[in-house]
């Protein structure tokens, strides 16, 4: 019997923001941390699992940059690129958790070296798909994204989250 | 074929925090917005399907008050109960969603009054799970959630917000 579940390639949770804050480099002795941040748009936790392939990045960002999922000025729901909003990627390996007991494992993932590969691809194709829409370049919003690997200090600030998962 | 994804009955989406804020009544000509806000706890973001039974609300609050997905202060992992933190429960019916096209559906949903119960189940067990944890009672640490079926306004701050999706 074939499990659907097991053939998932990628996880990414979704919410809408008004603004979102999140910690790119954690402070240390010499300097202040720093922080990527954006206006109204689209947050996307993101986390790809054993055996994702770079086949399945344009397909994942042609349906998030695509899918309806942003509240516009009047109340109706369009694309991030239609809104047009920004976006910010944010690895979160998190997800993909299976609990055990009290804890959770993570023996899905990818491996890191892996895992940091897809997730910079993405994140340069969602760079690409907003700057190659007329909309989205001429109002000036932009692609942030969190360092993999590191801790996702993260402030957001919403009219609603919206949240939404979508798996590849 | 059993297709294992039709079984599911709850879909929660899980983070730790910092502080969150949620708004509980929309403002309007009398009076400002009311909201309410947790500490340093766990945001459950909550879903039903149709067929989930009132028989898995036991279940699924046991799981979630137990399972280590809150960093202490040592930054060892322990459960919400052990932390001890409070809990934000919020209806995000927007997890059922699946992609249709450029849209979402929400067919798999449960129904508005069967959610609405369900959804006070969970939080009033969950309530009870905290009261009767000597360590949760002592510490003062508190059950607040949003109204069903209203926007859900959230603003949320983490030191990390270690996203975690549970399916019951």
């Amino acid at each position: 019997m074939t499990d659907k579940v097991d053939l998932v390639q990628a996880r990414a949770v979704v919410q809408q923001c008004l603004h979102a804050r999140l910690q790119v480099k954690p402070p240390d002795e010499e300097s202040e941390a720093e922080w990527v941040e954006i206006n109204r748009g689209m947050v996307i936790y993101l986390c790809f699992f054993k055996g994702a392939n770079e086949d399945i990045i344009p397909k994942m960002v042609s349906a998030l940059m695509n899918i309806k999922l942003c509240e516009n000025e009047s109340g109706k729901y369009v694309s991030v690129l239609d809104l047009p909003g920004s976006v910010l990627v944010i690895p979160q390996a998190t997800l993909g958790g299976k609990a055990k007991g009290k804890g959770m494992q993570y023996h899905g993932n990818v491996g890191k070296a892996e895992g940091r590969q897809l997730y910079s691809q993405f994140v340069s194709q969602c760079d690409k798909e907003l700057a190659s829409t007329a909309k989205s370049s001429e109002a000036g919003v932009v692609v942030r994204h969190g360092t993999y690997g590191n801790r996702q200090v993260l402030k957001l600030d919403t009219n609603g989250p919206y949240t939404h998962l979508m798996e590849f």
